[in-house]
């Protein structure tokens, strides 16, 4: 039997237990695992170690190399982040619905674990953490499959929470790795759908475009932001100039930041080479089409292909939009349903706008960083989902449970 | 491009102009196609009656050609049957969420159409209508496609409902069949992600596991029902015979009837023979492990298959199982994770089964035919869930529709 089955059966077989146990329970697991953690690092540095040693020798960027580097103050802050899903209210348990029968059966609808999470991602060590955290709290068990350029890190992080596992009431194998990082594990994880509940990818558009095409157990996809702003007639100048210059370089490569901007053309007329040039001072590449490169000359030419591209850097896509609706239509066609935001003192399109733009979040005159699980005041983000099933935009722990009816009867037959 | 890329194209295009339609509208378009149905209906019989004599050639059971039969009376059934939903609260718009931040954003999660369902199905020709109208009510869009031995019957309801579309605000292209029914058009809906949002098999389970197999757009499982009870060693003789009889004989084809009973052994000596003899003087094959043979050896023996097939029929496997925590490990790994009954006295048990029985619906004392979507008072049944991501149980108009947040600023930017 694979690595993949062997760990999928006792997952499986985990989860039937976590239906058993208490929210003290579960907290008392994760301070356990934060205390491990702390009191293994001298371990998980070394073994981390080995990973920056071998990424370098492979040649990875500096960015990948960072993003995979622990030490000891990384360490600290993810046991301290594992103190915050503690004090995390525990969904579980918790009844959203009640029917009571003229028959006299009592349905209650209850919120309940999914069961067995897949979660596949890529280099950082500290989302195995994360992870494995936020899917014990909701009495879930995890299989983890991360890259092979932290794979030492991660087999020292699993064994460490696993001693601190042993040391608690819940089941060891409520988080397991697969330790074989070659492309057949992560094939047999998109298709175990007799132990796996959901899969969720987390990292870049390719890992996701994969797991999307060949997985056949259910999948929620955290997916890319192509995000715009539409800056509308009306827009002040100074709110339009702020939050774009937000949501392009607070945190350019994330996927809430902006990458293509729509303005109206008497606006832009009136603002946009200030805009664009206050772009272009903090190291934008501007990417526009015909109209404003006759205004503004400096601008690269646009291509199709830049209305459909998530830079994820220092480049955006500028164009000039008649209409609120020609905007709205531009966002469905390109846009990736994750944030869009208009800028404008008109309500009537600022309503439009918000009622048929299709995506997780829509923002009237505010920057689309926002679109994120702590800033949502969830406590705690598994991702931003941006497909419509289950769960959209910025997930939290309800993201990761399932509901149940329960019935209470004295006998009751259907007629 | 094929009819089913472009019919897609078609209902992307359509679902934008969904976003816009208002609870009145809908209703007003609901009752133009029952409207149009019954006028229609000279029409509709006529085109039934192709699909009936083609049925008859090609030898279809009495059972299938009964499930494609149209007649005066099921179209005034189905007919009723729309006004049924014009009469239900439209869930669209609904909030869902409330935050308001202290930077003073206001944050709504709102509750919105999907957007392009898409549901492929077996004969009856009365889902083409039933899913067409709750799809519309909920805002969104449906592309059809029902199978080759209703085709004449389905393109004409479709032609039906089109002309009262044409007369209603909603655009045209909200309902669409694919009325190509070869097999390469069920596979292209299962790979059209680019304009489906999710797709929903309402069949058998042969349907379902190819769509489960073999789609890469998200899916809704409307699963087989291997359903169980167990009857506890302090449950009611007279209240156990009557749900037992109940959930295996009220309608047997249907998904939350029986397929097994799990008793207590000591239950068993006192009361066992009395209900296999009820159940097998109503019909049923007795399919028994080795110890209830022993005491009722008119039974056939049963074959581990038994304790994983759904008969949807006259046929139930019977086990003796020591205790409650057997029980529903025995569920845990044959059922299906649809309806499952304990019968018992005990609360304790009662509390365990409920708890750590792995199923969309969990009874304690009652029948497991209540799973139902008009038995919970939803008042429409899309289908039973038996996955755990979005919609788990019976589904109403609720797991039609999705969530957006809409995020109200007053030029907010982030820190």
């Amino acid at each position: 039997m694979s690595e993949v089955v062997l760990k999928g059966k006792a997952a499986k077989k985990a989860s039937y237990l976590m239906t058993g146990v208490t929210t003290e329970e579960k907290n008392e697991a994760l301070a356990l695992i934060a205390e491990q953690l702390i009191m293994d690092q001298e371990m998980l540095l070394i073994e981390n170690e080995r990973d920056l040693a071998a990424g370098k020798e492979k040649g990875l960027s500096d960015a990948v190399l960072d993003r995979i580097m622990l030490n000891q103050e990384r360490i600290k802050g993810i046991a301290a982040a594992i103190h915050q899903v503690i004090e995390l209210h525990d969904p579980i348990g918790e009844t959203l619905e009640s029917i009571n029968k003229e028959n006299g059966l009592n349905i209650e609808k209850k919120r309940v674990p999914i069961g067995v999470v897949g979660i596949i991602y890529e280099a950082r060590p500290n989302v195995t953490v994360d992870a494995a955290t936020l899917t014990l709290k909701t009495g879930n068990v995890v299989i983890l499959r991360g890259s092979s350029s932290a794979k030492n890190s991660n087999i020292a992080l699993i064994s460490s929470i696993h001693r601190a596992l042993e040391r608690s009431a819940l089941p060891v194998n409520a988080v397991q790795l697969i330790e074989d990082t070659s492309r057949e594990t992560a094939r047999e994880l998109f298709r175990l759908n007799d132990y796996l509940d959901v899969l969720i990818p987390r990292g870049g558009k390719n890992l996701i475009d994969t797991v999307v095409r060949e997985a056949t157990v259910p999948v929620i996809e955290t997916g890319a932001g192509n995000c715009h702003i539409f800056i509308d007639k009306t827009a002040e100048k100074e709110m339009a100039e702020q939050i774009v210059l937000n949501a392009k370089l607070q945190r350019p490569s994330v996927c809430n930041a902006i990458e293509s901007l729509l303005i109206d053309p008497e606006w832009f007329r009136q603002h946009g080479s200030d805009l664009l040039k206050k772009l272009e001072e903090n190291g934008v590449q501007i990417y526009a089409d015909g109209q404003i490169r006759e205004a503004y000359p400096t601008a690269n030419q646009a291509t199709e292909e830049d209305w459909s591209s998530e830079y994820l850097g220092l480049s955006i896509s500028v164009k000039l939009v008649d209409t609120v609706e020609e905007a709205i239509g531009h966002i469905n066609q390109y846009g990736t349903r994750h944030s869009e935001s208009i800028i404008t003192e008109n309500s009537k399109h600022a309503e439009m706008f918000l009622q048929h733009v299709d995506a997780a979040a829509v923002y009237h005159n505010a920057s689309t960083r926002f679109t994120d699980g702590f800033e949502f005041g969830y406590g705690a983000e598994i991702g931003i989902s941006t497909q419509k099933l289950h769960a959209r935009g910025p997930m939290g722990l309800a993201a990761l449970t399932s509901s149940k009816f329960q019935i209470k009867g004295s006998g009751q037959i259907r007629n």
